[in-house]
């Protein structure tokens, strides 16, 4: 079942990097194919994904799947039987799952584009910054209760919110560099979440999933203005 | 089980009525709490919901639910013997719906709040319009994918983009007013959601869960630009 299973990103996607984070984590194999330019989009993704035109997309048995999160829980329900779960099973637990994820969606995402996006005004980038530093101190908070002392929101294992934000961690980091040394995530301010990145950052499905830091900085430094609107190709 | 459910809401909040449309549909009871002024919070709101401080909130056993598409998930998970499912067994008919989902949160409520927003520019707020037509038009074709002929998103029953949607539909309808005239939903540019619309509107459930029509016009003239605040203060 798992070699049906076709993943369609950028090397550089963090939404392509939380679906690859969950099929290492579920231990399935897929093939994987580079949108080699997501300005002159493929046909592949003009045709698979034509509401948003946007990667990732997953392809299982010759059907497409969109949105990152909507993919990973896709990915939890069709192979329920792989791996360990990401949600648990408790409608509650499962409910808190889902309302950080929404909350990652919208208040960390949201200002991280804004931030990143050259064409916007200094003070609405500025802006960006001030919110998402905002939305990182909430998800410390967010962490001590998910994680009550165990080492990911998902407890002992990764979870779902786990894979929402690890997925981003590379260019959380790379854009502390881009912004001149804000800090987001890091040891004095925000030391759960500074523990949790490395720990998240050392298993072998992140080594497996997440972009190279370097080439990920190399790739936003030579490209800037045009990195953001690459960044915004994918959901 | 179902009498230790407790809503909290404003009486014209559409978010709120995605979360009374569930229940209905459930067949649960609850008790329902008027949160009475969104611009001078509660102690109740402000304890369940730190984080975005906004209503819905659902209290099911003492434990507290937030975001409205968050809390249609738990009903759903935690009373999944109560009444139909609304979401289907397939996984891959569940990405479906949840992608129109999140469709829906990003393309169809953002620009409305946009639109409806009096303190921004009228060239926004135009920009807004525009966005929320096309947001519509997609929408229509959707509907086409999703019930292949049958009555809802669902299917022959109402199903989770029906309840996302359905709850916005009165603010939808009460827009088309504000804004003198503009039709997003129309039996000449939008024939199945204009149906659609007529359909859901006449369920019981949608009786029990949606504002009063001429009493949201009335109080969105009487409020105008603190009408948008307060529906902002409800996700």
């Amino acid at each position: 079942m798992a070699d049906e299973l076709k993943l369609l990103s950028t090397w550089f996607s963090p939404f392509g990097s939380r679906v690859k984070l969950a099929l290492h984590l579920k231990g399935l194999s897929y093939e994987y194919v580079e949108e080699e330019d997501l300005m002159n989009k493929s046909q592949l993704l003009l045709e698979s994904n034509p509401v948003h035109k946007k990667v990732p997309v997953l392809f299982h048995r010759g059907k497409a799947l969109c949105e990152s999160m909507v993919i990973v829980d896709y990915i939890e329900e069709a192979f329920a039987d792989a791996g360990p779960p990401l949600l648990p099973s408790d409608p509650y637990e499962r409910a808190v799952a889902r309302f950080w994820v929404a909350f990652i969606e919208t208040k960390l995402v949201e200002p991280w584009f804004k931030m990143l996006d050259g064409t916007r005004a200094r003070a609405e980038m500025a802006d960006g910054v001030k919110q998402m530093l905002a939305a990182v101190a909430t998800l410390e908070g967010a962490l001590a209760q998910c994680a009550k002392g165990r080492p990911f929101f998902g407890g002992d294992g990764v979870g779902y919110v786990d894979v929402a934000l690890g997925g981003l961690l590379v260019w959380v980091r790379a854009s502390e560099v881009l912004l001149g040394g804000v800090k987001f995530i890091d040891a004095a301010r925000t030391p759960l979440l500074a523990a949790w990145a490395d720990r998240l950052a050392a298993l072998d499905a992140a080594k497996a999933a997440l972009p190279d830091f370097g080439r990920v900085i190399k790739h936003a430094m030579m490209r800037r203005g045009a990195a953001a609107a690459a960044l915004a190709q994918s959901n």
